[in-house]
């Protein structure tokens, strides 16, 4: 006869280096959730959004947009090793593999990589972990680091400080479909921007997309459909008696809705035609985002490159850019949400159009 | 080096008379969509919600509801005839053909039937187009034209005014399954309204249809899945910047939804019986609805004929309105939201019950 | 010439003991449905999510939690005998049958089994039915009875009481798949909690699921999406036309949305291991919800006892009880919302991990 209430996730002391968590439960994407998230950022590449478009491409299916595959994936994670977290410090080396279609399952698992006690704060600290998600096929859809601040459940547990020797190799490559001349791929070009090819994005440009959009209280029910789990997002009565401890005094939006949104909101200018995101070699969420804040986005076009495997795309290096507008007295601040060096795969005009 | 802001959408001056738009992107209709719409408006035909029932007479697969046809063509014409409209005026001739089915792919185009700047409001004028949304067989699925107020772009601009020679025909007509007894549809007679087949609706009774449904900011994601553009339905920022240049100061909901969701009230009443919708003579969206506002409709039965290729059909035409309330003082006062002459093709109960 | 507006839904003198009624419409669940509803709550079984899981376990797809079951069968019956209903009293003995799955189709039946006027306030008085749901194949997916409060239509009108002599009896028994050592279901044991099978469940224990979830405006969408017609849960106008009438004085929150909701908070803790739910002998609300309002759920874990035909799995007793908090000045009252009577079906470790 007890009452018991199970801890929920791990705690700072709870982490060891070089462990391997094989998270619970895993995914499904369902039609209803492809559409809960693709259609909600505005993406605009056929890919994600045209069946006929996709599959005259090469692709099985429509194709999951890079948000939805990273917002799959990353919440897969979330019981295991950030349920009781503070903050969700970087993204790092985020490399897409297989693309992720309807009726796929994934499931996720994350080794350890380093645990590092706060040197100022003792009820904290940072784990860096590596994740990974496959398919039903075992293939890999996502690869990343990231490194996040935990809580220590207990402020006088010894927390074991390491490093792992040398961080596993996880194969990631994009898997395309070939190019194939025959496909008369120019029939669909209308479909897609005139103005986005390779050809047309030069580096030094910074490109401020006009949209914005807002996010509403939909966010409590779109993190839940991802199957995240952190308190902060949803836990309205935990913040309400408790306001000073939680930012803004109000739930916070999950990083994952506008790290989706700035890639929809970046699409008609910059990835529309792109045929894949390569790598997200850095990532940060640099201010909270409420329900009422209104999410732009630019893009900096920083380099481009051949790809020597693929003469039809060349790669090109961007620093994609969230901000939302905070009221200070008559005035509108510009404040900066998201940052994310970001490396997408493009088509050259001379090959599709 | 440069800042880009690239220019979404067209303006007045860039109309030109006989031009045709084929609209980017496509949309395949996911389940998830069909879901989002179908069922947030309350419509009862069980064509579009018992598979078993639409199987029995004759269709693929659930079929998708008329408001449900006409947002998704709609929406895939906005960013280039009306992202940079002030106001939609008038829809006229909306005929549908093809059903739409779960996992069509839909594109869209739209000729430019006329171009007219404002005789006494520099900045303004009217674009008249016809748009046409086709599946991924060729088949029409909507043709209709519409009327939309434009911006002006620069106030210098020259307008070419013009008028077209001739409305192009576009070949749409429904495609239903034909009648066949042997299929025994009065066995399932007990899924719809025994009151609501042809011989049931009387020309000259109005049908206050009883039922009421709130638009909560739910619009923003529904408008958002529609791949609708338009920032009056989604960017909360530019109106708080300029209240005073936003009707009501605030987001407005986006008029296919009242336009779906008035559909669907009438439903039990009136089209729960009904095998598809026909034509839309003319509709027009008669006052802006905001979230927080609750939509009702009416029904004015104003004819009904024999469809001498049907005899198991019959036509009647409906004027549907929508409307609202909004407190003045201590009173409520009614205001006409949506406005919209409507051919329906209902069973004849000698044919099935 | 007429201005109609037809009666929706029965009063409490329209219902005869013994009548049967067939309700309309039936509904096929959409993979947009299914998400909805199963992502929505945090369910974490991944008979629910994960399809690779649920396949290697027998089951032909993903399985409909059985809160989406409930909330399905439950709904196709409120037109006709709960839409003019006060209160919903108690579940009586609700039991599940057959899987369902993405794709099926269920229509719903009801018979009145009982029929009494209140003796004190002579304009309502308690119906007693038996509803049963079944798929496209005839079988029975839910069974329950249920008593509810139905206002009077007419307050002269004449009630006829009376108690059927024999509530029918309605064959409905879980369909299994057969345990099957060849299918190594020990592979996928790491999906699932190390401590929920039937050997870890205790009774006399009482476990408060640590998670809680706000329910937002959501609620309207989620109860459109589920075809229930009751106007209190959508209607704002009505309510703001006469809110003393109404409960809090706004929209209630359906019932449906915290009964699917408590069984996915709890489902982490108790759930996650079992194979199907497989009776509520009672259920009630027992105070109402609001948008705003956090749930949270806690289960007593009564009693537990063998399985005879099923070696591989035990039946456990519990009752799941929800709550939220209601502020009294400066503190916070803790009110219980939902009871619920509840036997579920959980693998042993031995035969499973």
């Amino acid at each position: 006869m007890a009452v018991i209430k199970k801890k929920k996730g791990n705690f700072l002391e709870d982490f060891r280096v070089g462990h391997v968590f094989h998270h619970k439960v895993g995914k499904t994407l369902t039609a209803g959730l492809f559409n809960a998230f693709t259609e909600f950022d505005m993406t605009t590449n056929p890919l994600s959004k045209n069946k006929r478009y996709a599959e005259r491409y090469g692709f099985r299916d429509l194709v999951a947009p890079p948000g939805l595959v990273m917002n799959i994936v990353f919440s897969q994670s979330v019981e295991d090793i950030s349920e009781n977290a503070r903050a969700n410090l970087e993204y790092i080396n985020m490399r897409f593999g297989a693309p992720l279609y309807i009726g796929d399952t994934i499931e996720v698992a994350s080794t350890v990589l380093g645990v590092k006690p706060s040197g100022r704060e003792p009820d904290r600290g940072v784990v860096h972990v590596q994740t990974s998600g496959r398919n039903q096929d075992g293939e890999v859809v996502l690869t990343y680091e990231r490194k996040v601040q935990v809580w220590k459940g207990n402020a006088d547990a010894t927390v074991t400080e390491a490093t792992i020797d040398r961080v596993p190799e996880v194969a990631c490559t994009p898997q395309l479909p070939v190019y194939d001349a025959s496909r008369r791929y120019a029939e669909l070009a209308r479909l897609t921007s005139p103005d986005t090819y390779y050809e047309d994005l030069n580096p030094g440009d910074t490109i401020e997309h006009s949209r914005g959009r807002v996010v509403t209280t939909e966010h409590v029910a779109l993190t839940a459909m991802l199957d995240n789990t952190s308190q902060v997002h949803c836990n309205q009565f935990m913040v309400d008696q408790n306001p000073d401890k939680y930012i803004g005094g109000q739930l916070i939006v999950f990083g994952g809705i506008p790290f989706n949104l700035c890639l929809g909101l970046s699409c008609p200018d910059v990835a529309d035609n792109a045929v894949t995101d390569l790598v997200y070699t850095t990532g940060r969420h640099t201010a909270p985002i409420f329900a009422g804040d209104t999410v732009f986005a630019s893009t900096e076009l920083r380099a481009k490159r051949d790809w020597p495997e693929r003469p039809d795309l060349g790669i090109v290096a961007t620093t994609l850019r969230g901000h939302k507008f905070v009221r200070k007295g008559d005035a509108w601040e510009k404040v900066e949400i998201f940052y994310l060096e970001r490396e997408i795969a493009v088509k050259r005009r001379s090959h599709y159009a």
